[in-house]
C-alpha cells in the first residue's frame, strides 16, 4: 500500500503536503514515501533518471506518483502505466521514458474518467486534483481501465544513450546528486574492463575507476560505478561540479 | 489519525523529527503529514496564509499542529481551536488569523492542563513539549475541554484584504512559492470579468488573465489563479520575485 | 515500529526515500522517521551531537539508523549497538560517540550476515544495502546476535569537553541550527547558578542568561539554554553564525 512521490514542487513547499492530504481522504491505509520533491524546476530529464534509478528498490505493487508537469492545464494527457509489477501515474511528457525502455510489454492508459479525480479541477495543481487521487484509488485496487483508456498514443521519449565502440565510449552527464557528483549515461555493464581506463572530461583526465570514494585521496578526482549502476564522477571529499564548473549534457569520453 | 505539521523550523533540522517522536510515543497510530517546515524564520504572516491554503484538503477529523512562534518562552497561550471538522493547535500569536476569519463559529480553549504536556516543558521548543503532545493527545480522543479552558480572549489577527472597487482591485503580495511565484490576496471570486483585466506590479503591466501558465511563451509575464483560488504573477518557466525584484507586501493594482 | 534515519544524503536527494522503500519492503509495518538528511556532507561530529539530541524523544525500542559514512566501501565495521532500551545502526566512525558516553554498558555487534543485508551489495551506498535492511531486520524482531558478532573492538569516540573551573567554563560550537544558532558543549548542569555569569564569544560578551529568546530586544546578542539542554547564543530574531562570522569549533568563555 505504497505510494511514491517525485515532483518538482519542492520539498520546502506545501504541494507535497497537500498531495498527501488528497491521498490520506481516499486512501487512509496508504504509506506515502517522497522520493524527492527537488528536481529542478521543470527537468523532466533530471525526474526521469532519478525515477528509474529509485522505483525498483519499493516492494511490487507500488504506486508511483510523478508529476514534473510544465504543461499542467494544456491538453496533455494523463498517464496510468503498468511496468511488470509496478504502476505508474504521470503526464504524457516523457517523464517515464526510461520505464517505457525498460518495460517494451507496459500497458498505459489515458486518465479521462473524471470521478476519480477531485471534483474541480484546477489549471494550475493537477498534483493535487489529479495525480494524487488516481494514485489513491489505484492503490485502494481500482483498475487502470476503469479510470482511463488503453493507449498507444503517448510520448516514449528518447534516452541519450551513450556511444559505446570497442576502444572508446562516449556518453554525458545526466544529473547532479547533493554531493555534486556527477551521475553519467554510462552503465557499469559497458565496463567491465575496468582496471586499464581512461576517463574524459572536459581537458581533464582520470586514470582508472575507483571501487569506492575512499580509494582515493581527499581532492583527488575519480571515477566509481555509482549507487545507480552509472559511471560517475567525483572529488573525494569534494564537489566536481563546483570544481570543474561541469553541467549537466557535458560530454565524457572512456578510452579503454 | 492524521496530524499535521506547519513549522519554521526548517526540514533541514532535527526539530521537526522529534516532534514525531514524541508524538509517536503517546500515539503511536497517528500518520503525521508535514505541510512545510520551511516557512521562513517567525513569518506568522506567511504561515497563516500557507495553514490557509492547505489544511482543507486532509481529510476532516485531521489535528492540525502550527507552530511559527517567536514569542516561546514568554507568557502567550498556547490555542487549541476546533472550526469546522478541524481541529487546530498553535501559539496565540495570529496565525490562525484566517482560520478564524473562515469560521466565525470556531471554538477557541487555552491549553493549560500541564498533564497533557512533556514532564519538563523547556523555554525554548515548546513544539516538543507542548504542541506535539497536545496533538497526539487531541489524536487520541482527549478532548479540548480536558486540556484547556475555553476563552473568547485570544489574538484574533488582522487580514489585509485586497480593496474592490467597479473598476479596479488594489491588492498585495502575500506570499511566494518554490518557483518565485508572486501569491496575492486578491480572490479568484473578484476577477470573474477575467478577459478585459490590465494586472499592474510597479512598473510592469500584464494584459489579461491566462489560464494556465502554459498559455504564455517562456520568460513572458503572466497573471493566473493560482492553486490556493488567489491571483498569481509568474513569469513562464522563470521566476518573478528575482526577475522583477519583488517582496512580500508590494502593491499589486487590478483595472478592468 | 519506528525506524529513524539519520543521514547526510540531502533531503532533497532521492536516497532517503529509497533507503525507505527497502525497509517497508522487509517490514512494511515500519513507520519511518527523518530525523534529518542534511548534516553536512561528511560531518560525523555533527552528526553524533544531532543523533545524542533526537533519539531521547522516540518511543523505546525504537531503532535508529545513522549514516553518515566516508568510508563506504572501505573495510570500516557496520555497528549494531543495545544503549538502554534503544538501538542504534550506524558505522563504525565514532558517529555514536555520545551513545557509548552516555550507555557504558552497551552492547555492540559488528554486522557480519549477508543475509540480512540486500542480495548485491554495492561499494558505494551502504545506507540502501546494509544499514536500511538491517534496520528493518532488527525492526521485525530479529536479534543482533543473528545478524552480527559481539565485539569491544569499535571506535569510541573523543568528545569535546567543556572544561569547568570554579570561576570559569571554556567550551566551544558544536552545531549551528537552521537560524543560525549557535550550540555549544556546555551543559546547563554546569550554569546553576546564571544570573551573573559573563559570555566571551571572540570579542564580544554578553551578560547573563536570558530564559528565552523573547527576553531581549529583536537584534540583540543572547545566550540561552537550548532544547538540547546545552548553551546556546543567538541574536533575537537575528543569525548569530552570519552576524558575528562564526563557525564550528570556536571557543566559548564563560566567568560567574
Amino acid at each position: 500500500m505504497i505510494i511514491t512521490l517525485l515532483t518538482d514542487f519542492g520539498t520546502d513547499s506545501p504541494y507535497p503536503g497537500i498531495m498527501k492530504g488528497v491521498v490520506l481522504g481516499i486512501c487512509p491505509a496508504a504509506h506515502v514515501v517522497d522520493i524527492t520533491h527537488d528536481i529542478a524546476p521543470q527537468d523532466i530529464e533530471a525526474a526521469a533518471f532519478v525515477l528509474k534509478g529509485a522505483f525498483r528498490w519499493f516492494p511490487t505493487g507500488s504506486v508511483h506518483c510523478a508529476v514534473v508537469d510544465p504543461g499542467v492545464g494544456s491538453d496533455r494527457a494523463v498517464l496510468i502505466v503498468r511496468a511488470g509489477e509496478h504502476l505508474f501515474t504521470a503526464p504524457d511528457n516523457g517523464i517515464l521514458k526510461y520505464i517505457f525502455a525498460e518495460f517494451p510489454d507496459a500497458r498505459v492508459w489515458r486518465a479521462g474518467n473524471q470521478a476519480y479525480f477531485l471534483p474541480d479541477v484546477s489549471r494550475t495543481f493537477h498534483g493535487r486534483d489529479i495525480f494524487a487521487p488516481v494514485a489513491a484509488h489505484l492503490t485502494n485496487g481500482v483498475s487502470p481501465e476503469k479510470i482511463g483508456t488503453e493507449t498507444e498514443d503517448y510520448i516514449r521519449g528518447e534516452i541519450r544513450r551513450s556511444v559505446i565502440k570497442p576502444d572508446s565510449i562516449r556518453g554525458e552527464i545526466i544529473w547532479f546528486d547533493r554531493f555534486g557528483n556527477a551521475v553519467t549515461n554510462i552503465h557499469e555493464s559497458a565496463l567491465k574492463a575496468a582496471a586499464g581506463v581512461t576517463v574524459r572530461i572536459g581537458n581533464r583526465v582520470i586514470q582508472g575507476l575507483s571501487q569506492s570514494y575512499s580509494d582515493r585521496e581527499p581532492g583527488e578526482l575519480l571515477a566509481v560505478i555509482g549507487s545507480f549502476g552509472y559511471l560517475e564522477l567525483a572529488v573525494r571529499n569534494g564537489n566536481i561540479k563546483q570544481a570543474l564548473g561541469l553541467a549537466a549534457g557535458d560530454k565524457i569520453e572512456i578510452r579503454f
